[in-house]
């Protein structure tokens, strides 16, 4: 069989290719030259599957788009509040090219601004750079050197605010340095598969779901993400987040990757860009992946199954003695451990056993752990005796036996119903 | 046994209960005279059940924590592109009292800012809101009649909006009488849990988890939520989002709710305000919330089980074929798919029958329900058989039998796995 | 004779006759119905003489040129501080209609745009408003009702301006009352020659050229001469000061004031506005009439001839002493004392009689009286007798006799240059 | 006798010299460590006196003094238009260091600020510089290279700007070519006494008042002059001109000129700025020279004399025919012969002889003469026959005789009027 997916994106390649509005970026003659109906779509999972169609083998700089990733090195690298300390996390409202600064500190509004990502590359230096985004897309990028020279001797603005912000004291190097290399991160080469494995890193905790490695750590990733957000898309952000919903980040060549989080990330490619600075196709196409996949961040999906799958009386185990067995299914969050919890309430005090089967439970969420094993706690405290059943270790106890539910109180943890005595 | 969620929820309140920074809101003696001890909170869960704890009989005032509800019934009424047509969804950075109008169509930016909010009151009238309002609360909400007045007197920035809105032809309605129904709308009555039930219904998707009442489509709760997430929390937005990661609406009550899809909704009450107008004590409570729960909307959880529990090959039901068998387990959702799929291609061409076993399956997502027929499709386009085991009906496909998996080829659906011939 | 005066003011007219870029004011019907081909010019001179051509007949509104007589009016009943607490005195570079509060102080800028005008007004009572303008006007100005309520009707933004006055404490009256009041000020009837004898007033240090009444004081005058210099024009100021140079303002119904201090006043209407708010023509008009007669405000004179006509040394009185007689003529101002003083300086010290024959001088500024005085006072302390003749007392000495030239020292004045012993 | 004008200068600073208010400018070590009790006045008149007091032999940076003369120059190179292209005239009501562009061209609002100054330098070169700044001065001006290199080391701002300049196509140069420019044209070193006779030249319509060279033309000392009134003294632009009224510049050393149309320049010296960036007791000295003085422009004089000093009907010459002799006094201008005309009207039609004697003219402006000879012109159609006696020859006619008066008419023109047969 062949997968389905690679058919479906291809479609929604075909689905926007009649949209051809927007104009090429054209303040350098690089991108001015662009083939405008270059189209391409990525897709990364979290478990490193990468599914690409359309012009997937071509390169193009990366632009705007690194923004998110040198955010995410510069926090590594010094931790949140000193980078804090250099630029904001509020929205802007105002394009990509606006200086932005907020009026009591003179701090970049957010780092998806460029007077931020400036801010932001500064805080890193080129060998970083260039290790970090190799560990993001799990290659080595080159840079254009065409379009780094051919940018830099335009980057007036660039200049501009790079000693704005040296004025107010935000940036401590050298501002011809710091555009020079941020013009050099701006121009690394990357295809949609790159861009899409790179945005799965994000949207996968930091981990990259081809090469394992843990790029950034778990906080670094939500954080970038959070950012994304809200300031992503510039002055169009509440719009894209409204119909789209998904974090993201737009660059000048065309590209545009969306970081879904625990679901991967993807990245398209079509170089004509809306009056916000963003691919006119690329934001159509993700308005499709988006409604087609219920991918919005604020879709409630429809109610899943009861944690209880079922409840019984009886004695299960033939000892005389009716036991209260819960069968659980699927997500031991908090949603359906809070409804646990409450039919829980109704078992009285006394000395009855309450059996918690867990052989239908497929994920265990910290949070759901933590509330199972206090309501077992206060079952115990209560004079019941309480035995997991859990087959497939969900409960990570490691060894089948007692556990300890919490400051003194302990319950059982059996592999298989049956095997109890 | 006694739930420990309101234990948690007290121990939360304890823990936030040493922050005293901030101020009362002073503009009327009314607020100004709170008792700024007061600290209750709450949560309402999709299925109905409220916790409430602290001053949790307190009423006080919604004030803007009524704006997203407003907008809510506004894209009810006139559907999306008409309320667009007056109010962007753009955060503004700026304070809750700011005019920030679009400078290209004179749009209040925004729903969660006054001028917005006032814009989107004179698409309402009274009956619309004093019925919405209760649809949401689950309870006819009562004006305080002092406050109102009170507000009303002093309402000059309001005022200046509300003309200035007409100025610019935003609003028809005469500004007084605007300004008066929002004064009213702001001067409605709560408590905690009224907050909770109502961020709990956009939560729901729209469905009020008490009443059961769709109180506003899915689309409508969907679109509030995102604005909620860029813009609720004014020019600290972004703060807000990074470190809480909930949509979330603030009033100068003190008031503080956050919605999360799909796991119901909270609401704090403390009335001293922090320099953005948010409550400084509900800021605090909500950031442990959110770390102690995993509920940032940008945090991963770590990776769920694969979709598929175990895959064999053997002559299961001893016709002398071997056949496939997939047992899958968990959500049949776009990650797991996407897994199976590429399992799937694994599957050469041929007649082998294939069995997808749905019986530790506990939710089948939409797209999931897509992804895994038209897998079924190509296989059987490819020649195999293909049987659904579905106990429970995931596929709801009402009677076992044969379904079609699109545009002709069939797959057989049975309710056990040994009932086959 | 025919004055060439009013043939010149008509060539004028016919000059920019041609000119017909710009459009009618269109907020209202009255002013939207406007005949456009209006066009009229009036001069008003400090003794009393008043000039119109054109459509000298036709009464319009007086619109914005209320604002620098209320402005003038609120400075002689408050005084200057009070005045300046509610409006500052900055130019906003905006347009009319903006609301240009001062970030700090929440002050309207300055009282030539609406903010600052209506604050103004809120200074001031009706009966003060009608007899103040009466004053100006030299007769008294009737409302056109029609104007004022269709104005009233749509005064949105005045009334969002008034409200946000009031929200920061800017004005203390009922928003409603002030921007009726104000609309009624602007309502007036006024014709060219009405408003050339009211900018004259002004440019007449406050004294009404034909009642002779002292409408406003002198630093009233002075204050209010300056802000249109630097505000009268809106976000035009700088263009109209540096191509036209002489303090203005301008109307919505067309009308267009300069006020050349010691010189007059002229006022013009033409209906047609440019994107500025200022009429088209009349802009044109001033241009001309700046240029024509070197009314240019930095226009450098050609240098009067030397405040000494002539300097001899001889025994004039026939005393068998020579006396040094310097023959003053022209204006005893600052340029020209300071020069006579160099030439003063060359007096060695003695007992030699100085005669300063003030037959030729037409004028004694206050500066140059001083200088004149002391340098006497210096010549008496050097040991020389001074005598003045002083035909005319421009001294104003009224007898003639010795003065006192300071702390003592005396000198003698004399009628007649011969009369002496 | 010794000129009281220095002891009055003097007198001024020493009335000044308790007010201690204000900072150092602090950016550059060598304007912190300047000694803050520097204090200097110096006066040029038009006739090239030069007056100087206190530290009046203190070299210091010109620093922004520098732009109205800069401005000037390009005038002179480019023409009024072509500057306009590139720089405004507006008002910015910014401080000196704020971009200040117009939202529509990109263009600087004004010369006076940074960003226009730096785009004035642009369009010069440094040895238009060195030579325009030496003519203005009268002798040639050094920079200080510590101050220049200083100020360059630190130029972030002015930087940002250039860059930005360029960014919008505003200045063509480099933009470090442009800064390090403008950074020695403003470290060049003068003193007070320089500053006044550069303000002077502008205050005498270009013409040095010392070389008698004409630096500029009249028009650019005009346009120059006008700049400095709405824009010269930053934010405090309008407070500046209600209460001072002089065009004036200040600069971050300390200094701070005045140039009064025909009257002269003034300049002080005193380090210590206001939060305006202007110096403290230098806008006191202004404040103190202006009342005293009388010399704001918005200071209407008192009424000189009427230009008819006398009027008879008698029959002079002895011919037996009453001429109607009009003995005119002080200066045919606009004012003055406006009276004359009102006066002329009263001459029936007839031959009657008219004679105008300017035996105490002492000045003829350029409008008064007009109207003078358009007078004349008339009272010839009306039959009468016209002679002016002129034993100055203040109407230029060269040799006595006749004038023609306009297209035919002719008049006498006699030196003595008992000359007349």
């Amino acid at each position: 069989m062949r997968s389905p997916l690679p058919d479906y994106m291809t479609e929604v390649l075909e689905a926007c290719s009649d949209e051809d509005d927007g104009e090429l970026a054209a303040y350098i003659p690089e991108l001015a030259e662009a083939d405008p109906s270059r189209l391409a779509l990525a897709l990364a999972t979290p478990d490193g599957t990468r599914y690409a169609v359309g012009d997937a083998d071509v390169r193009f700089t990366i632009q705007s788009i690194s923004k998110p990733f040198a955010y995410a090195l510069a926090l590594v690298d010094h931790g949140l509040d000193a980078v804090l300390e250099h630029v904001g996390v509020e929205p802007s409202g105002e394009a990509f090219n606006e200086i932005s600064l907020d009026p009591s500190t003179n701090r970049p509004l957010n780092p998806m601004i460029n007077a931020g990502a400036i801010t932001v590359h500064s805080l890193l230096d080129a060998d970083r750079v260039a290790a970090g985004f190799a560990a993001f897309a799990g290659r080595d990028l080159e840079v254009d050197e065409q379009v780094y020279a051919s940018e830099l001797a335009t980057a007036d603005r660039n200049h501009a605010i790079a000693y704005m912000l040296r004025n107010h004291g935000i940036i401590d190097a050298d501002p011809h340095a710091v555009v020079d290399g941020y013009t050099r991160q701006c121009s690394l080469l990357v295809d949609v598969g790159d861009l899409a494995v790179m945005a799965a890193t994000l949207a996968n905790a930091g981990t990259h779901p081809v090469t394992g490695e843990q790029v950034v750590p778990r906080w670094v990733a939500r954080q970038t993400l959070a950012v994304m957000t809200t300031c992503g898309m510039y002055d169009a952000a509440g719009d894209w987040f409204t119909t789209v919903g998904i974090p993201a980040k737009s660059g000048v060549s065309g590209g545009l990757i969306g970081a879904l989080p625990g679901k991967g990330g993807f990245a398209a490619l079509s170089p004509r860009l809306d009056r916000h600075g963003n691919s006119t196709r690329g934001v159509r196409i993700f308005e499709r992946l988006s409604g087609d996949m219920g991918m919005h961040l604020m879709e409630v999906p429809p109610a899943a199954r009861p944690l209880t799958h079922g409840h019984a009386s009886a004695d299960h185990d033939g000892d005389g003695e009716t036991e209260s067995v819960y069968e659980l299914q699927g997500s031991v969050d908090f949603v359906g451990m809070e409804r646990l919890l409450v039919e829980l309430e109704q078992e009285d005090e006394g000395a009855r056993e309450i059996v918690l089967d867990l052989a239908r439970v497929h994920e265990v969420r910290d949070v759901g752990r933590r509330m199972l094993l206090e309501g077992a706690r206060r079952l115990v405290l209560d004079g019941h005796s309480v035995t997991f059943v859990d087959p497939d270790d969900m409960l990570e106890t490691g060894d089948a036996g007692v556990i300890d539910v919490g400051d003194g109180p302990e319950a059982q943890v059996m592999r298989e119903r049956d095997s109890r005595p």
